[in-house]
């Protein structure tokens, strides 16, 4: 699977729009490019349509949200559903601030995802309307484990089935979830949550993958899923600070073959 | 003395909240980490209350302020004053222009900041209410010397007793003074002053040992600025580029152990 | 002439004004600093001619360009017109969105550029109003070639007569170019365009060699395209991955000296 949806992004080096925050946007759009897209930023309200409009999806991602630029997400996300793009959401933080949990519920309602992507207590904080989250990390009691497994790819399958998206939930170990089908992916390295901005890559991957496959959204979810995380085992080296470790995860992004990622990709369906 | 506050930052792992420019949001993001913290950035007027109320410290950081992020400083400076949790002022550039300048003197009069930590020309333009400044850079004029030892040692505790804050005054040589005591910190490289962020940074990183060092704010704020001088030193290397040293500078801050930093930190009570 | 115009500026360290996208401004910063200027990046209305009264030069680039920024752009180039500071425009993404295209001919139009550098794809969106940018990198057929050089030369010098402004059209080859005068440049790397912000560094290298040699802007354009492309050569190692490259690249400006970039320079006149 893997194989021919990295061979799509090769030839199709899609044009992904970005509406992000100003703390990983750069990692973002390196990381963008490392894959075979190429991104554009644009935020302001007047352009968005424009932009979105000639691009293959939109990224929206919450993570320094302000009064200005909720109103070009709506905007921008409304534009591509009306051209049938992928839009993919990132609720950096939802349930740190009424603001953020609440406007990325209301997103959800107003426009139609592709996917969404977070960790679990973001997730859980969409899902809920509140929650837990410790500022944009994932709460320490929020983690895949055997116990909770089952109830998990439960409560992610209804949340897409609310949605309509693809849900991904990303952690030690990643769960992607449509209504009736659930992947669980085991790469990955702990050294990803000691730098800011894996789960924001991880996200604009995913607009890059999707808007490459427009078609299989949920194969190109667990694709770059997969890529992000077999990039973070082969980015680890012995002694690594994590400034390091970060240049490394693009580099490695920049570098895998399709080969190396079929082979790497630790991809088990549930 | 280090070692006790380092241990306490990571056991504590403070979650810190940063309103700051887009310049160097993301190494102060990544440093942060790298020290054991965990940050958010948030400026939006609708949620800093609620994002400083489940933080440790507040850092305001003046790079690039604007109108709508001046009105969200002060209003999560003044809740940060109502919960008790330490708040640190970057006077990034003030005495650079008037709109700097008088920002940062208001924010000093209407929150308590437990420490601000500048160059000695951004120090100096905060307390006579003007300034010299080239840019973001201290005037060249603006250097500790042995000739003006005291009188700077004199006038940074002079401003400590009118803000009631831990003064910071960085440089080759750092000064560390409140009402009664100054210390002077000798670590440092010369290179920290050839990629932007160095001082940033290091306010972020006072920010999370304030965090988690809330009761020995003076004591935190010597420890942080020993450690980030140390960790230039050991990220320097013969014929490095400036780039190469900012990755090897934030490595430094990941891997440096307590037992190291009390060994490399020269401190020195006056 | 590379050797002089290097020289002027490791003599006075200019100081430059950057109004800029979050995207790429810890770039432009860093690389600044590595060519031996000083960054000030500020983009609030009400200090942008404070911040310009004491820089040598302002670069104007519209990469995340918003309501609030546009203005300050206006305002800062018309202060900087009337300082007799040089003024570089990097019309990021013209083309891609009707803002975009709009607003950098209006720039044009209402301030007086020293230096316009773009893709060709952005400089044609802006000599003809509308364009085929493919979001932010130049579109395939807009490169320079054997077939299309003496009509691009022509191009670019009708450009720059009808703007006043030096055209740096940057791409595989680049081209430089005022009324009665063309230099192309042969320098760079491929992996430049699988990173993002080469191009705005460029531009931030061009303010930094205007703001040290205002009385030879030809020259000094001709020198900073060069220096960039040198510093690509440079920073290429066979298999390296693209963060690592966008490392050394900086290190590169950061490490070279005038002899090794006067000797490096592929630079002809035409």
């Amino acid at each position: 699977m893997i194989q021919s949806i990295f061979q799509q992004v090769q030839a199709k080096h899609p044009l992904v729009h970005n509406i992000t925050n100003y703390v990983t946007v750069n990692d973002c759009a390196n990381i963008t490019l490392a894959a075979g897209g190429s991104p554009i930023m644009a935020d302001d309200i007047n352009e968005v349509e424009d932009i979105i409009s000639i691009c293959d999806a939109l990224v929206i991602n919450i993570g320094t949200l302000n009064e200005r630029t909720i109103a070009s997400m709506f905007k921008a996300g409304k534009k591509a559903n009306q051209l049938n793009k992928p839009v993919i959401l990132d609720p950096v933080g939802a349930g740190a601030s009424s603001l953020r949990t609440n406007m990325a519920v209301k997103l959800l309602n107003e426009i139609q995802f592709a996917v969404v992507r977070g960790n679990m207590s973001e997730i859980k904080a969409l899902a809920l309307g509140s929650g837990t989250t410790k500022g944009v990390d994932a709460d320490i009691n929020d983690a895949l484990s055997t116990e909770n497994l089952s109830e998990t790819v439960s409560f992610a399958q209804e949340f897409s089935r609310k949605t309509g998206a693809v849900i991904a939930m990303t952690g030690k170990d990643d769960l992607v979830a449509c209504t009736d089908t659930a992947y669980l992916v085991h790469n990955g390295h702990s050294m990803m949550s000691k730098i800011t901005g894996s789960g924001c890559m991880l996200t604009s991957l995913i607009g890059v993958y999707t808007g490459a496959n427009a078609n299989q959204i949920l194969q190109a979810v667990v694709s770059a899923v997969a890529l992000m995380g077999f990039a973070g085992e082969r980015a680890y080296q012995k002694e690594i600070g994590t400034a390091s470790f970060r240049v490394r995860l693009i580099d490695a992004v920049s570098l895998l073959t399709a080969a190396q990622l079929e082979e790497g990709g630790k991809i088990e369906i549930i």
